[in-house]
């Protein structure tokens, strides 16, 4: 099997950064699939970032190896340069928190700071470590190279915090964590699960001390609101309402989301990430 | 030969959808050539897709999987999910009328309904069937399980109409089915060719039955009109006229093209999909 | 190891065109990898591919085939059709000066027209060369089609002027180059070397006969003006200022850039390709 080396970066994709950043990598791992997750994650959007890298790395085969540059010190030296093993995936970017919610719940993984020269590029630049540092340590951990010889352990990791999560009785009170292509609302209400009508808050959410008690809840009485926008009721899919209508469901990766049918509800509602979001319910 | 499979979805690239799919593939058709026709397609825009996938499709080796999500119901239940195997590829979409023109003139397709839950992923969400149905269902096909054990034979497609197209004595009647990112305007005027001053259009467009019959007539002498634009004389390429001149011609693909040499001309002459074409020649 | 081919285009994202041509070269090399270098240049922006092409090319292993199809005349008659042949890759390209930055300096290499109609497609539109014949082209040189196979050797290739560069006596006047996905200015006065406080201008600057001549100066005392904005010193990355703070630094392809610390240095100051850039020095 070619060894999996996913791309996540706010480089955009005029320029060529990430173009050079796979020539380096198939310099090292020729037969590796290189498969981008976003180049388009908002100018040094940590947060962002550490959202889209935990909902995609579950569905990557064991294995695969997670290249992460977004970093408000892009190539400077604020950030040490990191990778991170765990039981199924290696992860390689910048020590900012972008790995926080990846890395959430899991009680067992090493942290190794990439500092060993023969596995850099021989010149390195001070402002584009992605080519330079980044790609050939996740092409050489893709090929099989020792984790340990990349560098020292380190015993901690940044973090950034959780998403905003506060349970209460009757009310759970998050904020929105990203709008999609679609104008959908994606929030940090998450670890949903649906059986028939019943909806369930399990413990673990992107490693939230809150998240950490679970609750059960009719999806039909529940109403979520944000800004000038209420939902009633916790629908199944889009199109469950009416086409032009707002829709609350329970997304693809747990997550609790509000939509409109076939619309944009982001634009619509002129909701931005970081707004307050409140789902109450009866218990 | 690795096995290929394009993707041409509405999903764009900022949120790491496309990738997950691609993880979900790579899990299971870990060689695989994984193919990015579109992922721009206007959001739900059926027509769209379909017109890329029937320019695109036949320009890829012969056992190529296609892999289509584009859904007003985006993973709702208001589709069927579908393959279908031709003599040269499998197409892998809901049934929702946007393998239309790609299979338009194909008399010999088979149809199957995606239920089979041993090609899904374990746990199926109800609004990512791209990652959850759709995404297995091409990877097994491309590894080569047999297209019967996907699901149950199906007899009809969904259909979308075919492109506005009117043939008369002296006049074709289309419609603008793209501008593409030159700002070039593409027509249902197709299955054209040339043969120095003549132009011939022959029977098949799309599966439009006004497009059954051939016609041929002179380039020099046509004229082309969309709004406020007239276009005389049908050219052999951009560069036939003058820089910011207009210039009709024979596409790529076979279609009537109107294009303003190195400028844009659906943005100067305010075009849009869905606007009338109208051809005039002399017989 | 398979072959590796780059693709750098302006077709943009959403038409299909690169996955035709991605389908057209799978078909003669179906293990090859296919980057993406850029489909975002400008419109036939010959010099802002050229930029990206020469920036982006040392970092792919030798072997290399870089496929460009930036053209004016796209697909039409205005310029041949050529591969050009170097000791550590080959180039596939419309003749319109496109390879002028990347083959600048290089005294050994060899240029064919890509007449044989063996290695391009059958049937050859009038508008989409892309797909017809550089695309076969390409994928054919990266199977190990000898070079001259290709067709007609040509002595001269066309070349565009290289980038504004006027060295004089404490000062060195530019231009600029590009702004990056960032806002981060890249200018034409390159071939730096930084070694502690000294700025090295070394010989060789895409060819240009004035950066023939190699200059020493300090950095700390260097004072970079373009339109309205001028940096004293010469930093060595982004967070050597403050945020929101412009700085000038070499950046990692080795050429003057300006930007802000977090900040978008080409909006704030309204700063675009072409403009005048200035570096007096101390000598």
């Amino acid at each position: 099997m070619p060894p999996i080396i996913t791309m996540l970066t706010d480089f955009g994709d005029k320029d060529g950064y990430v173009g050079v950043m796979k020539g380096v990598m198939l310099a090292i791992a020729p037969q590796a699939q290189l498969i981008d997750l976003s180049h388009q994650i908002g100018p040094q959007d940590v947060k962002g970032a550490a959202f889209v890298l935990a909902t995609a790395a579950p569905f990557f085969p064991a294995g695969t190896t997670h290249l992460i540059v977004i970093d408000p010190g892009v190539g400077g030296s604020e950030h040490r340069r990191i990778a991170v093993e765990t039981p199924v995936a290696h992860f390689v970017a910048p020590d900012n928190g972008v790995l926080s919610y990846a890395l959430a719940g899991l009680a067992n993984y090493a942290i190794v700071e990439l500092t060993n020269p023969k596995y850099r590029l021989p010149s390195v630049s001070t402002t584009f470590h992605g080519r330079d540092i980044f790609s050939p340590a996740a092409a050489h951990l893709a090929m099989g190279v020792p984790f340990d010889d990349l560098g020292d352990r380190l015993e901690t990791i940044v973090t950034v915090d959780p998403p905003h999560l506060h349970i209460e009785q009757n009310t759970i009170k998050g904020e929105v964590l990203s709008v999609d292509h679609f104008g959908n609302i994606r929030t940090s209400i998450r670890q949903l699960t649906r059986n028939a009508d019943t909806l369930s808050l399990r413990p673990g959410n992107f490693g939230h001390p809150n998240g950490a008690h679970a609750t059960d809840f009719s999806a039909n009485e529940a109403q979520v609101s944000i800004g000038a926008l209420t939902v009633n009721g916790i629908s199944t899919t889009y199109s469950s309402v009416d086409v032009g209508q707002p829709v609350a469901f329970v997304g693809s990766s747990g997550g609790l989301e509000i939509a409109i049918n076939r619309g944009n509800a982001a634009t619509k509602f002129a909701i931005r990430p970081g707004q307050h979001v409140t789902l109450r319910f009866k218990s």
